[in-house]
């Protein structure tokens, strides 16, 4: 799964927290998985908005750090450049290639964990990165992640076009 | 998004559809999202029961003819060679390196699309592709999918380990 950086407004404050459990619902809106012990999820609940920011390659020791101390013990508004949008309530990171400003429109409690449904408000994404209006992912490198062995890995070649290199077994 | 093969049971025949947007919501389950035209959308809701196959790229064209042609006109249960588990009525692809088969614990009820929680209840395996008793992704060999440009993916090399690459931050 890609790497994440989840932003919110944390008692006036921008927090992070790292987040991979991140995932498409339907073609406006994501979810967002957050155990409850996370310190981020009040100021996601306090507000209604949050960021997903994709870090590149780059950005890995940073983005590891923020998935290793809490905002309730450490300062992490001042790790990056910090940037608000529309929805003024969700911090985002201007050293990530992409960002997103999320509305909060459905919450999913689980015994565990806040599910947050977020229905995309903008993207922000560096001109250079993109071609015929597409985010270009290969330039993007972002840090995927695996939870069998919790490792974070990059993005390989390009491999095939979707929904068009299964055609030729149609007439088989 | 790594690119997923479900399996249910439609009209009493295995069908499969490719999906990439599958999400974690907690330890113990996932989502899995789809469009509410998908012919297999009606096996999950009148068994309870899915199945989420990873297939290899040595897979890719199958993968995507599953995404391609519908269930409700096209026979995909001879495609690959079917089996079950202790479900019964969620059928999973031989060929695919890892199958998990899922029960639906929650259907959350989108303008168009349906977003099934399910529970893993078994996960299988090849023997070869573990490692002290984890899946090691490199030789599971994912389909990555990027909605951007509908385009396939092969996974790259591991970059660093996850919840520690960071902590050289901490004493800064």
């Amino acid at each position: 799964m890609p790497t994440t950086i989840i932003g919110a407004l944390v008692n006036g404050r921008p927090n992070y927290a790292t987040i991979a459990h991140v995932g498409i619902m339907d073609h406006e809106s994501i979810s967002l998985s957050m155990a409850k012990i996370h310190y981020t999820n009040a100021g996601i609940k306090a507000h209604g908005t949050f960021s997903v920011n994709i870090p590149s390659t780059d950005l890995v020791e940073k983005t590891d750090y923020c998935g290793l101390v809490s905002g309730r013990d450490t300062d992490k508004s001042t790790l990056f450049q910090n940037f608000y949008g529309r929805l003024k309530t969700a911090p985002m990171i201007e050293e990530c290639p992409a960002n997103m400003e999320c509305k909060l429109v459905r919450t999913v409690d689980l015994p565990k964990h806040d599910v947050f449904f977020g229905e995309i408000v903008t993207t922000y994404c560096d001109n250079t990165l993109m071609k015929d209006n597409v985010i270009e992912i290969g330039k993007v490198n972002p840090i995927l992640f695996v939870m069998n062995d919790r490792s974070y890995w990059k993005l390989g070649e390009k491999l095939a076009d979707a929904w068009k290199i299964g055609k030729q077994l149609k007439h088989k």
